[in-house]
């Protein structure tokens, strides 16, 4: 169900053309309310697409009625031109909804502006996006939009991804539901291109932005499949307050966490050309920093990731990953096991490393420093044949 | 000539059976002085192999009379007992340089004590090494010692290595030759396995000290192939003083800085299964640090590696992984040149694509950060599908 698991929520999945071939390529969200709460978390890159500059601006009043995405182009580095193309998308958006609403199609339903409406769009940097194509299916989602619209949606967004991602979290009789794309530029400070959380949570601005910054945190921000960072990376956290239930910020960000954390996962599980999901759990660390900046270093080193892909439990790579970080560490004070064979202790060699079964797609790489009690996981894949030949023989 | 070019250098190259095949793989450089002085520069990776730890205590004299190189093996967390091991071979490599010495094998020879002998090893981490096969090679090594042996000295510390690399510089009056090996884990704070670098000048350890860290700093220090940073890697230089001349540190320096530099490029040229050759020229910016940091963000890109392996002069993946850096520039602000075409321009699409030619092995990246009048080039490879089949097939 999607974005459209909680009340308040329509959406919808439309063919624009905007790929090469006839999937669709243009999502709606629609929140119908009562409230128009909403919260973003967008990329760390300096070099933010249009609509990541748009959202951002959008978003300062706390307040959303609606998100446009598109896939099959990202509107990154296409200057001013570009910007008014989101501009004009948001607009074409707002001006829609507005008629629909008036013309009684939606009970209740007031005129809709474009500061309330974000947009975002994932494809290829650097090309304008077909204006001429995109704004009829902006019209066309407005005219498709329906309750059970997630699942088109979530389809909608899909670029490199092999399956949509969506997720559905059940509260104390409120709801959260979320779709991402995304399959690879996955990289901190956000590992995701695009995610649209909802809830029929009551919630204000600030609480929905303490839950998803904390989702964010432990989730998207932990999972590093090629350390590339993108231009465009965007979650939204939308808030109905249909269910009439307003949870504890505890309990709010509990669930957003949960939504968050499936749809990493099924990201990692999809990232593009990936043979193996790698779960790094760093343990014994002095502080959580530690912890991930350990997890990162080793799940961004190639030479640990073309030996997972060679199914090598390759211990050395491992230290001489994590002994490029700052953490607190005594080089002959870790132990490493993988797929719990514990092939180094106290940083030389341990159990025979032939006992180690890569043969399964899931691996678990456990790092114990031995410097404290903190400990953090990060997910990767490792670097294949395959990851080379979709990057090489396409854009992105 | 390598590093027996300068006169007052003796070496060998031998097979102790340490690889599988019949290669050599245990070097020896011996200087006869009348000088012994020396510097190196060690791996910043906090995971440090034994014979890493062994040459850095040697070198707080800044005296060594002799290096004792092997490929087919790092001894690298081996723990005490590999500490031992490499102790054991400086030992046994001082007794039997003595030996000959007594011996009357070399005229004017003195005793050598271990504390006077560098070792270098390179292969795979965590296995101990072989050393009922290492020791008798070192004295085959010491009978083996020839004016003319720096050529089997490169040979014998090749590990993936296609082909040996060596350099010859001249000065007035006196010379600098050098070797090195390493074709993959090159990366910042140090870009190779190992390397020594000769001269028959006259220097003092610091002196040299200087000379090294500079010659360091804009080579080897440059290069960045696959972002990740060896537990070995090592830089030694010795000098002689067998010329008779003192050259100037400014005269010394950029002597070594170009022997640094050869080599460095040898080592990019011949890096793990790679199909370019890439130059980041990044020019405009604030400081030589920006141009650096930038530079290598670019070089570290797995999207942008593979876009180059693919021929695509993706100049969408080279400015988002410009944004990922704290250097100073404006977003809408920085133009990107691949192999002369301006396809970016005030960081929106400019040139036709299509116009470049990267159908050869040099590729030539220029960005303008219009920030200010630094700039620094770093060279880095393509990532292509060699380099997974190499990394992943192989341990190392």
């Amino acid at each position: 169900m999607s974005v459209t698991a909680p009340r308040g929520f329509r959406a919808a999945g439309v063919a624009a053309g905007l790929k090469s071939t006839d999937a669709r390529d243009v999502a709606l969200v629609v929140n119908d309310g009562p409230d128009a709460a909403a919260a973003g978390v967008f990329t760390a890159n300096r070099i933010k697409a249009a609509p990541v500059l748009w959202s951002q601006q959008v978003l300062t009043t706390g307040l959303l009625r609606a998100v446009v995405l598109n896939s099959g182009g990202a509107n990154a580095c296409t200057g001013a031109p570009g910007f008014q193309d989101t501009h004009a998308t948001a607009e074409h958006a707002a001006a829609a909804l507005s008629a629909a609403a008036l013309s009684g199609a939606t009970d209740g339903a007031t005129a809709v502006g474009a500061g309330e409406i974000a947009v975002c769009s994932t494809g290829l940097i650097g090309e304008r996006l077909p204006m001429q194509r995109l704004l009829p299916a902006v019209d066309a989602a407005v005219a498709g939009l329906a309750a059970d619209g997630g699942a088109a949606a979530a389809e909608a967004i899909m670029t490199t991804d092999t399956r949509p991602k969506t997720t559905v979290v059940a509260g104390a009789g409120w709801t959260v539901g979320g779709m991402a794309k995304g399959a690879g530029m996955l990289a901190p400070a956000m590992a995701t291109m695009l995610c649209v959380v909802t809830t029929d949570a009551i919630a204000g601005p600030a609480v929905l932005d303490e839950a998803l910054r904390e989702a964010c945190r432990v989730s998207f921000e932990r999972v590093d499949s090629d350390g590339c960072l993108s231009t465009n990376d965007t979650v939204l956290l939308l808030a109905s307050g249909a269910s009439g239930i307003a949870p504890s910020q505890a309990e709010l960000t509990a669930a957003v966490t949960a939504a968050c954390h499936d749809l990493a996962r099924q990201l990692v599980a999809d990232a593009e050309g990936a043979s193996k999901e790698v779960a790094i759990e760093v343990v014994g660390a002095a502080s959580e920093d530690d912890a991930v900046e350990v997890g990162r270093a080793v799940a961004r080193n190639n030479l640990v990731k073309t030996a997972l892909f060679g199914n090598d439990p390759n211990w050395g790579r491992i230290l001489a990953a994590v002994g490029t970080t700052a953490a607190a560490f005594e080089p002959d004070g870790i132990d490493v096991a993988v797929n719990g064979i514990w092939v180094c202790r106290s940083g030389a060699a341990a159990e025979d490393r032939s006992k180690v079964d890569l043969s399964g797609r899931q691996v678990t790489i456990r790092i114990d420093l031995h410097a404290g009690p903190a400990e953090a996981t990060i997910w990767t894949n490792d670097l294949s044949h395959a990851y080379v030949h979709e990057n090489s023989a396409y854009s992105t």
